[in-house]
């Protein structure tokens, strides 16, 4: 059975030497005043935080795959085993609040530290975490943009986690084209709408951990507007509460069925079927996509977390495995008493593992930059500032998401295969790992999908000014370090690399600008154009991370090792890793020439409108 | 629900075009006299066998995985519904001795076409094509290394299909490590042997399909020396048979359980308990490793099939999704009367579905080829043929082995990805191709391993003879096309990946006659040393298929486009997939160096033998 332990050393480590948060958040009245800004104070509920998430959490990630959930005829829900009691132990704890607004009952923690609780959960059990992940969403859009009325009668319930929340976006026929729903409302003329419609791949769509759930959805009002500009968002409960916040009578929404899929068994994946279901309208009319990406941002970082939590719990039990694991000798014999030496001494596994390490140590570094980056968006009191961050999260949340995944993915199949045939059974638990970690780069839009949000919408529709932004930053990093004993090699690979995604984006952003055939190149780059940069993220926070470590290691305060492993992964990132931006370039480089095919001869397909002519 | 339809005029191509592999047949008297070299024949029969898979062998697909096997508390094996009565269809109509030797009753086909079949069959339905695959497996080892009663006994059995068989290799604590194997053998002094011990992850290790079952298990014969030279093969049979052929009595090997995995469900993963069963020496006794590799080496490429087929059902699925499947514009719109346009408009979904079709193809070319050599290596008379076929199989073996699964994994989950999130759903049969595909990387030797056997091994060992050969080939067709207008550029690239293949192999050949480092040096180069290699073949292939197709072309034969896409294809292949040799060569130069990190520090481990020290 696998194992988790939070990997708290190297979170706080991110924090407090990386991007010295707290002095960050001192910046900020709003958790000044809650006095939730002390690196000292967040070390505890980190701790604390593990301790739930290891303990109570972790256990059930198995028993949640082999048992799934369960739909009645009535389209009620059972969740697996023990999940119920550990999400009533959770929010009795007030882990569902973390960094909810005092306002509303929440703990007025940073979102930094809502994140790193995050990534805890996402290893010890992602179908679980989802619950009161997919909840988070919905307290984030009724408090961005619903009405005071709503707030009051909403957050509270959310925030202590009696109520859930869920995102009702896609239909079968609409998935990353949601100006295709045909989901309606109609308007009741007392504030109220009625909903219909079916939403499918609803993520936590109905479970028995809470008194009510609170949908948000995705709908069209009648008259409104063809495609995407004719939809708004309608909050729908399954109780429509009391005017006191009781749960009050049955609302027209019911589960259809729950899908049967590749993982996140735990988690009910659910048909919801609206009929004429009371809804109320949550911003403008005609809004809907503007509000519901204030879910989908932060959803996308958590769908990050995923690929990040994945691999990290996947990394730890391949490390732990190559530890147990003799098979084969190595020169000189570690075991002379034993028939073998543990496999930890070849070094393909070490490549294997390395590459796990390597990986989720970035990705912590990114998370966590991010998660701050959003306090400052939101809570800085100087504009410029908040304008900046905001900035910044535009331009990293589809990295985020999209590379996080992916390689979360890619480490988990390596970790898989340090444990050989092994890795391949489901007792050993590595193979739920791939599984559950496969839908991170599919769903809050597939890391295709990110990718031309980062190259078409963040980088060239301003122009470029987000990216240089961010390449100034790194500059003037490797001016600081160019000659660097230590990190001088890494930061002029970055450097060269940086100044290529500039270059590369400029040839981009001319073709771009060619009609229609110019939309076709952006599309054919971004995948590989996001991957090229998320090195180029990953290299920046690995140098920064090896500067640091290196001063611990040369002012002698590196008792346990924690700055010499930091050195030598970042050591390692550069030398195995970061290489994979020289293939990116290349095929970058190649266009969408190769891609535009003849369509018979090599697809046998003819588009429907050629085929007519 | 998927589908599959086999890729026949692709097959044809290769067999016909490519390697021209009537004109070689027809130089082994194997095939001449047993009226098996004929193109028209061959193609005839491939038809059958299509027509037999597609219908017969596909539709039990999902219901194989959704079923699984189920053993009874007797030890005795269900497989899922269909499988007997297909496979009984399948031994009726003589598939399982399609590539047999006529004297045990097989049908004298060559190899090249077993390996179509076994292709076919991948593709449709994996899990049940283990059963005559493992069938397979021990006829060869049988006819070469048994005693001519065994073959008498065994092999019209096996061929008829009437009996299947099994690999028995791995114990809990062996793996990798064959040499730590604890089942032991004891002469009885009658030319018999009792075995006793366990053997996991055995594949078609028990089932209804069979009236027997043939178990060739490794065993340690008492008073043999330690490790894998003291190891030796034995036949052992679930029924023991009598004299005449038939069924006798029940021997003391039993199912103990069946492992919980991540795919091929329908194939019964069996623990075998084997207490004092009878069994018979095959081969020398000690030489069982080498018995053993006869059956491996088949047993490898047809794990590389695994790759191939389930590479190529995913990407048809994913390709007639992708017609399908409106979603987003183009421009211009090619479904003006529809909202939406289908997505294999968009660039990068093109991207991934001539990933999947790019490898396929390279590989289907690989496994014909690689097939071919084996049947000249066994039957062309001309011995320094059949030794540089050898060569050439021995060399090729561990790639088409890894860098077929790894790709074929690879293409499984971008095919997936094309489906979004209906691709995560168990009903449309995606995420079973990838689960499927999984394990291809995993057993008959990791792909760690592959490439540790090519590298060491192939390459190394003999002072790169091998390897100069191939490259000699390459440096001939380099040579003759560097000027070509449509191959030139692939034929220059292919050139200077060719000459740094040969630059790298001698930097790690230095390195390695550098003690127990150097052997480590190995070791950390090997996985990326294989992908370089692999995109090298690859790569010739596909500059050879093009200019073929270009011929083609150029001489009005192209009604279908066929060439077409041929010829587009592989300029797709050698701008967006062979640039990985950029990166790898990077990483291969990197050695050793960066994996070689203070295990204390990073890994938080102590070697024992340190520790102690």
């Amino acid at each position: 059975m696998p194992s988790y332990k939070a990997p708290l050393r190297d979170m706080k480590f991110v924090m407090n030497e990386l991007l010295e948060a707290d002095k960050q958040l001192q910046a900020m009245p709003f958790y000044k005043d809650n006095e939730t800004a002390d690196a000292e104070l967040l070390g505890q509920v980190l701790d604390e935080a593990a301790r739930f998430v290891e303990t109570e959490v972790q256990p059930l990630n198995q028993i949640g795959d082999r048992e799934g959930c369960v739909r009645d005829e009535q389209g009620n829900v059972k969740t697996p085993t023990g999940f119920k009691a550990a999400y009533d132990k959770f929010r009795a704890a007030g882990w569902t609040g973390l960094d909810a607004d005092p306002q509303w009952g929440g703990q007025g923690m940073p979102h930094m530290l809502g994140i790193a609780m995050n990534e805890m959960i996402t290893s010890a059990n992602v179908a679980w975490g989802m619950y009161p992940g997919l909840s988070h969403g919905a307290y984030s859009a009724i408090s961005a943009v619903g009405t005071d009325e709503m707030k009051a009668l909403y957050l509270p319930k959310i925030v202590s986690g009696e109520w859930a929340g869920t995102m009702c976006l896609t239909e079968p026929h609409a998935g990353t084209d949601l100006g295709m729903i045909r989901t309606k409302a109609t308007d009741n003329g007392d504030g109220t709408y009625n909903i219909t419609g079916t939403k499918i791949f609803i993520s936590a769509g109905e479970h028995d951990l809470t008194d009510n759930i609170v949908h948000l959805v995705l709908a069209r009002l009648e008259g409104s507007p063809q495609g995407i500009k004719g939809i708004s968002l309608f909050l729908v409960p399954k109780f429509v509460p009391t005017a006191e916040g009781k749960v009050g009578e049955r609302n027209g929404v019911v589960c259809g069925s729950l899908e049967h899929k590749m993982g996140i068994h735990g988690n009910a994946t659910a048909v919801l079927n609206f009929d004429e279901a009371k809804g109320w309208l949550i911003g403008e009319v005609n809004k809907g996509m503007n509000n519901m990406f204030i879910m989908m941002n932060a959803a996308r970082l958590g769908t990050g977390m995923q690929g990040l939590g994945l691999g990290e719990v996947a990394y730890q039990n391949a490390l732990a495995y190559a530890k147990d694991r003799i098979q084969m000798r190595s020169e000189p014999r570690v075991n002379p008493s034993e028939p073998a030496d543990p496999i930890i001494v070849h070094p393909d596994v070490r490549r294997m593992l390395l590459t796990g390490k390597a990986y989720t140590e970035a990705g912590r570094a990114l998370a966590l930059w991010l998660a701050l980056s959003l306090d400052t968006e939101h809570h800085h009191p100087d504009e410029a500032k908040r304008k900046e961050a905001g900035d910044l999260v535009a331009l990293l949340t589809p990295i985020a998401k999209a590379f996080m995944t992916d390689n979360g993915f890619n480490v988990t199949v390596q970790s898989q295969q340090v444990f050989g045939g092994h890795g391949y059974i489901a007792e050993w638990g590595m193979e739920q790992f791939v599984r559950d970690a496969r839908i991170g780069q599919i769903y809050e839009g597939t890391n295709g999908i990110q990718a031309l949000d980062l190259l078409g919408r963040k980088v060239l529709m301003d122009g470029g000014k987000k990216l240089q932004k961010l390449a100034g930053t790194l500059q003037e990093f490797a001016e600081e370090n160019e000659g660097d004993e230590h990190i001088g090699d890494y930061v002029n690979q970055l450097g060269k690399a940086a100044q290529q995604l500039g270059s590369l984006t400029m040839v981009i952003g001319q073709k771009a600008m060619q009609g229609a055939e110019g939309a076709d190149e952006v599309n054919a780059a971004a995948v590989d154009y996001l991957r090229f940069f998320g090195h180029v993220v990953y290299g920046y926070l690995w140098a920064r991370m090896a500067k640091i470590a290196q001063e611990k290691i040369d002012a002698g305060q590196d008792k346990d090792g924690f700055y010499l492993a930091k050195v030598q992964t970042a050591k390692f990132y550069f030398a195995k890793l970061f290489p994979e931006t020289k293939a990116l370039a290349a095929t970058i480089k190649a266009g969408n020439e190769t891609l535009a095919v003849d369509d018979k001869a090599v697809f046998g397909w003819e588009a429907p409108a050629l085929a007519h002519a």
